[in-house]
C-alpha cells in the first residue's frame, strides 16, 4: 500500500487513508486522570501510546493529552479538563500532499485522522509523511528521464533494464521528429555547413534553459505553492527569463557563429549567420521556458506522474524549436 | 546556519552541529521519580520536554526516560532505575547523512547529541534531519541543470536570472565544444547530409542514457547506499545497461538510418550508414553511463555539491561521444 502510495504522490488524489495506523489511547472524555493511569498500566504496549485520545459517546474526537499533561494533573480530574481541545487533526481524504505541509508546519509526532463526522478513525505518524515525501522528490530527479521512482544503485541489471529501455525507445522515436525537422532542411546545411557544427549549441541551450523551468515547477507542484503563486504568473516569469537567458546567451553564441563563419568561409554571410542565432537562441529560451511550465502540468491533467519522462517529452519540443528556428531563420534569411 | 547546511548536504563533511538545540530535562541519575516530577511542574515551558536525559556527575549521558515511564514509576524510584540505558544517540560529529539514515531507521522525535567523552551537548529533532533529507533532494532536479536549491516558483526573476544564467553559459561553452567537434567533420557532413539529421539522435540518446546513470548514482550518494554496493559494481551494471541499451535502441535508428539514406539518396551506402549508427549508438550509451556514475562522483571528490550543473557536465562529454563518434566512423567507414 505504501509503496503504491509513495511511487505516486503527483497524484493528487491520493490520500493519506494508505499511511493510517489503528488509534491507540483512546478514551471517553469522562474518564479521571486515574482511570487513565490504570489505562496506561494494562497497555499492551504500553510504548505505542503517545498521547490519550479523548472522544465524546459517539467516538467524536474532542482534544488530546499529552503523557505530560498526565503527568502535572491531579487524579480525580476529568480527562476533558485537561485535554488541549481542538489539535491539529487530518481528515481520511486530505490529500498526502497537504497532509505533508501540515506536517512541515506542526511537527507533531503523531495526527489523528477523523471521517466526515469527526469520529477517530486512525493515527498517521509524522514521519512517515516526512519520508513520504523524501521518497516523492528523491525520485523526481530520475523520473524525468525514465527511472523509476523505486530504481536503487543494488537493482539488478535486467530489472533496471525493463524499467528504463522503454523510455529510450519514447525518447528515440520523439528525437525521430528532431531529425525529421533537420532533415528539411538538409538543402540550407548542405549550402552552409557551419549550421550542422550549431544544431547540438541550440539544442543544447534549449533543453537546459526548458529543463531550469521544469525543475521549477516540479518543486512548486511537490511543495504545494502552486497555490499561491498562479500558473499564469509563472509562464510570464519563464518566459521573461527566456528572453533574458537567449538573449545573453545568444550574443556569445552569435559572435561564436560570427567568428566561425569567418574563418571556415560559410556559404552565407557571416553577420547574417551570427543574427540567425541571435533570434534563434531567443525564440528558442522562451519556448522553452513555456515548456518547461506546461509538460509537467500537462501530464498532471492528464492524470499522469508530473515528472515521469517529463523531461524526455521537454526536450523533443526544445529540439524542434531550437534547431528548427535556427534553419528556417537561416533558409529564409541568409540564402 | 541551517539553510547553509541544507543546500550543501552533498558535502559529507557536513555535520549535525548546525542542527543542535540546546538539552532540556536533564537531570541526575539519582533524581527520584518524585524529584523529575517536580522538576517538570517548575520547567518554562514544561511543553519543550519530551524526554527527560539521565546523566552522571560528569554530565556523560546515561539513559533516557518517558514521560510515560514517569507516569508507571513509583515517586520513590530513582531515575536510573526506570530510565532506557543506552540510547539511540549521535555525535557531534556525525554527518548530516549518517544522521538521516538514523532517523530513517529508529524515528524518534528527538535525539541526543553527545561529544566524544559522551557528555550531553544538545539535542537534534528527527523532523529536522527529515526535513534536511526532503530539502536536500528536493534541490536535486533542479540543481543537475544548474537551478539554485533555494529558488522556488515565487523567487523574483531577476534574482532567478542571476541564479540560473552564469550555468547556462557555462553549458554554452560546454555546447562550443562539441559544435568544435561537429566542425572538424564538416567534410564528412557536406558529403552524407543524412548525418546532420541523426545529430540530435545520437546526441539525444547518450544524453538520456547517461543522465539515467546520473539520478541512480546521485539517489546512491543521497540514500548513503554506496557504502555497501561499491561504485566499481555500479559502473559494471551501468556500462551492461549501456551495452543493451544502446543495442536495442542502436537497432530502431540504424534501421531508420537504413531507410532515410535509402530514400533520400545520402552519398553513402545506406547498409553501411545503418552499421555506422549502430555502432556509435553502443559506443556512446556505454560511455555515457560511464560518465553519469564518474561526474557527481568526481564533483563530490573535489569537493562540490554532485548534483550541481552535473547533467551539464555530463552532456558535453555525451554529446561528444556521441556524435563525434558517429562522424569518425562513417567518415573511416563509409567515405
Amino acid at each position: 500500500h505504501t509503496d503504491q502510495a509513495l511511487a505516486s504522490l503527483g497524484d493528487s488524489a491520493l490520500t493519506i487513508e494508505s499511511l493510517l495506523v489503528p488509534p491507540i489511547g483512546v478514551l471517553r472524555s469522562e474518564t479521571t486522570v486515574a482511570g487513565a493511569l490504570d489505562h496506561l498500566v494494562h497497555a499492551q504496549p504500553v510504548t505505542g501510546i503517545t498521547y490519550l485520545y479523548v472522544v465524546d459517546d459517539r467516538d467524536r474526537l474532542l482534544g488530546v493529552v499529552a503523557m505530560r499533561d498526565l503527568l502535572l494533573a491531579r487524579p480525580g480530574q476529568f480527562l476533558d479538563e485537561i485535554m488541549t481541545p481542538e489539535p491539529v487533526i487530518m481528515s481520511l481524504d486530505t490529500p498526502l500532499v497537504e497532509a505533508i505541509q501540515l506536517a512541515l508546519k506542526h511537527r507533531h509526532r503523531l495526527y489523528p485522522v477523523v471521517d466526515e463526522d469527526g469520529r477517530l478513525e486512525g493515527l498517521v505518524y509524522g514521519w512517515r509523511l516526512f519520508d513520504c515525501m523524501a521518497r516523492e522528490i528523491s525520485g523526481q530527479v530520475g523520473a524525468v528521464v525514465g527511472v523509476d521512482r523505486e530504481e536503487r544503485a543494488a537493482t539488478p541489471v535486467l530489472t533496471a533494464f525493463r524499467m528504463r529501455h522503454p523510455w529510450l525507445q519514447v525518447n528515440l522515436l520523439t528525437a525521430f521528429a528532431a531529425a525529421f525537422v533537420v532533415g528539411l532542411f538538409e538543402n540550407t546545411i548542405t549550402q552552409i555547413v557551419a549550421l550542422a557544427a550549431f544544431l547540438p549549441v541550440l539544442a543544447g541551450q534549449s533543453g537546459n534553459t526548458g529543463c531550469q523551468a521544469l525543475a521549477i515547477t516540479l518543486r512548486g507542484l511537490t511543495l504545494g505553492e502552486l497555490k499561491d503563486f498562479p500558473v499564469s504568473q509563472l509562464l510570464r516569469k519563464e518566459i521573461t527569463l527566456g528572453a533574458m537567458n537567449g538573449f545573453f546567451v545568444g550574443i556569445v553564441a552569435a559572435v561564436a557563429m560570427f567568428l566561425y563563419a569567418s574563418m571556415t568561409g560559410a556559404g552565407g554571410s557571416p553577420i547574417l549567420l551570427a543574427l540567425v542565432i541571435l533570434i534563434a537562441m531567443v525564440g528558442a529560451c522562451i519556448g522553452s521556458g513555456i515548456f518547461g511550465v506546461a509538460v509537467p502540468l500537462t501530464l498532471r491533467r492528464f492524470g499522469a506522474d508530473p515528472a515521469m519522462a517529463s523531461s524526455i517529452f521537454l526536450t523533443t519540443f526544445t529540439d524542434i524549436l531550437g534547431m528548427g528556428l535556427m534553419l528556417l531563420l537561416a533558409t529564409t534569411i541568409v540564402l
